[in-house]
């Protein structure tokens, strides 16, 4: 793709691309659908309030003001609670959402929640400004059995091995395990050991070492014990007693411990070599409890995640009600740009029209509608042509849009059509003539 | 509907609502389709330079900025071509598409375009500050033929049909029809006289008379020749018998005229009821050049225009090249508020899941994922219980949530299924059983 968007951050596609980009979408939803997820959309705009609500905002937010607002109303504006800005994830709206309809709402509520969010970011590959995310979430009211967090690892698995993208790897981790494991050596800072070994990847070992040493007050043997636990990473369960061989013990430990291998072991059984036990996942910042879930495309780990997510005990509150939920949301537009940029697919055809139907004369425009209704009425994309001009320019429009089929109709009422691929052309009765299946709709096709 | 939006004028839906909206958005998707038209999207922002490329702006636009910007920024940002604001409508951003993307687009282009548009108008029934649109234009280069004005008309006469509302008429006029005849009557200020004759159904004739007479210096009978041509309405032609018997000629006005005739001629016939030529249109601040069109649901006047455009001699300029376009757009978030609001559609059930797979005991889960993925693979959406609570629980489960269908599998295998509406329980193969295929999806059954 030659092209590049005018406005740095903010991708646009071509028409062809667009059709690409709309089979990630619809395959996503028809997984999701049919697993029992219900479709819900949020309102792009929260109040500055609310998605200051967990504290700490690390995502750089757009705020939005009326351009014809006086300064007076800006200067009020500025640190307003109730200002508006634009949502930077889908989670902290769906939070709001349940809370404010919780009444409306049958738990465990499953949504998915397919939208545009915004992060005025320094944009580079992989990360756009304005982008597209697609969420899955079950949450409970007062409690979620954790059969769920089995659950949504599957149901992902199952959307993204539906999609035209390279093989992938769900990185699980639980957070339990790891601040089991850090309080039982003794390190009472979880979150500070969390952020510290979430930068393994980009430090290297070493340097986080150094970090927990000098950040967390860590000893030689605690940061030698932390960054073995990060280096752990199964594709079975036998993760479990390589966690017992660093001989530390600790009651969240278990609990994680057990947590995790249930997610392994149904993983291995449902979708085998799709999902790894990987200890070093941390989510930094996120405010996860449980099961804590990245994923890479192999081959592609420049990219980053493309599907990051797991357990709140907490997605909301309401008085003395908490939602306990877990999810995973899916950078649609990190995965298309991706799918695009490398062309690991392309749509059969530029345009959804199969069949073009062609003008005689200038007076045939009303028996050609009629063709062209006839087709529809079976689900075949007609174009009628909007002038009668010579055979030859109709059939070379059809070709410079992609069109495969053009429809003749002659003075004396009889019609043919023409594959213009092939140059084939046949009798036809537009009451029953269909295209062969591969041309009737748009088709997706894989490098 | 006892739910308020949170948010003044940003409505969100519920589950079984969304379904609604889905169904209306799916709806217009296929009938643009089925015509040709391709999907694109465009980003949620545009520069304020590029909202304000016409001259004017009567829209309130919300502008963007990072909230983690410094004073200065914002001061910078305020007034700034290059500052990013929210796109209020979905032609100014095709515009810009089409010009940026001229070189990768085979013309004439057909597009249709479904996304939210945001306005900080105030808020009240029929009229929200963050709102869909969905869109169809065709846009040439250089040329695009007038046929293009009725085919549009067609097009979006089919998908109003198709869709959960009540009953509907275009309402369409000609600029050049209306531009003519004031000029043939000595009125040159055409502008002038559409944006007064765009007040009539709100302040009425005689007011209308005092404006054009105040304001544009016309003279009695000019007032009364102006407002006899708004107060033609007819179902089919004989509008052009009624134009001439008052007896004013000027050359845009005779092509108006046969403009007008063709679009109604061909609506008569092929949307027979649908169409009316109403010379009262003037679509007031819009850019038009030819075919001028609004949409009325009948009875329910009050709501306005549930969709609306024309031509553009211009839809985009590009250096000495002109991209004429003509297209409509249909106010989605109006028509589904409505459509909630006075009950006139609802779905079948209020979630996609037509089965949950019960739990005979806790170790069935694997099986009962087993059972689910046979139905899914046959396209029946299907949950599996989390927990193998008592089976009055468990339908209990399914009842609130509203799924159909309940499965149960015992200890030596054997599988039935039981309608949890009619109560009845059969015998069922996971291979091969289905539902009902009124309860296979979701339907929208009308009111």
């Amino acid at each position: 793709m030659a092209r590049t968007a005018s406005l740095s951050g903010f991708p646009e596609w071509l028409p062809q691309e667009r059709l690409v980009e709309l089979h990630v979408l619809d395959t996503l939803r028809r997984v999701f659908e049919l697993h029992g997820f219900s479709s819900i959309e949020t309102r792009a705009v929260e109040t500055v309030g609310q998605l200051l609500r967990k504290g700490e905002i690390d995502k750089e937010v757009y705020g939005l003001s009326r351009l014809q607002e006086d300064e007076e109303e800006a200067r009020a504006a500025k640190g307003d609670h109730h200002a508006l800005a634009l949502h930077f994830d889908l989670t902290v709206p769906f939070a709001r959402y349940v809370v404010e309809n919780a009444g409306y709402l049958s738990f465990p509520f499953r949504r998915y929640q397919i939208q545009k969010v915004w992060r005025g970011e320094r944009p580079q590959e992989g990360r756009a400004r304005e982008f597209t995310q697609a969420d899955i979430d079950v949450v409970g009211d007062g409690e979620l059995p954790f059969r769920y967090d089995v659950e949504i690892a599957l149901v992902i698995a199952e959307a993204l091995s539906a999609l035209p993208i390279p093989d992938f790897r769900l990185r699980i981790n639980n957070r339990k395990l790891a601040e089991g494991f850090y309080r039982g050596i003794g390190l009472d800072d979880t979150a500070g050991v969390l952020r510290s070994i979430d930068k393994l990847e980009k430090i290297g070992a070493e340097k986080v070492a150094e970090l927990l040493k000098s950040e967390l007050g860590a000893s030689d043997e605690q940061a030698r014990l932390a960054l073995s636990l990060a280096t752990i990473r199964t594709e079975d369960t036998s993760f479990v007693d390589q966690v017992r061989a660093l001989g530390v013990s600790h009651e969240l430990l278990e609990e994680g411990l057990s947590e995790l291998e249930q997610v392994i072991e149904a993983a291995v059984q449902r979708a085998p070599g799709k999902v790894l036990a990987d200890l070093s996942i941390a989510r930094g910042l996120d405010y996860y409890t449980g099961t804590v879930v990245e994923t890479v495309l192999v081959g592609h780990d420049q990219l980053g995640s493309i599907c990051s997510g797991g357990r709140y005990d907490a997605l909301a509150r309401k008085g003395n009600r908490t939602f306990p939920g877990v999810g995973l949301s899916i950078g649609v537009t990190r995965l298309v740009s991706r799918i695009l940029s490398q062309e690991l697919a392309a749509a059969s055809r530029s345009v959804p029209t199969a069949v073009l139907v062609a003008l005689n004369n200038d007076d045939s425009w009303t028996g050609a509608q009629d063709v062209a209704a006839q087709l529809r009425a079976r689900g075949i994309a007609t174009e009628v042509a909007a002038k009668a001009e010579k055979f030859g320019k109709q059939i070379k429009f059809a070709d410079r849009r992609g069109i495969p089929f053009v429809w003749f109709t002659d003075d004396d009422g009889k019609h043919q059509v023409k594959d213009i691929r092939s140059g084939e052309q046949t009798d036809a009765d537009p009451a029953s003539w269909s295209p062969p299946a591969e041309d009737l709709n748009v088709r997706i096709t894989t490098a």
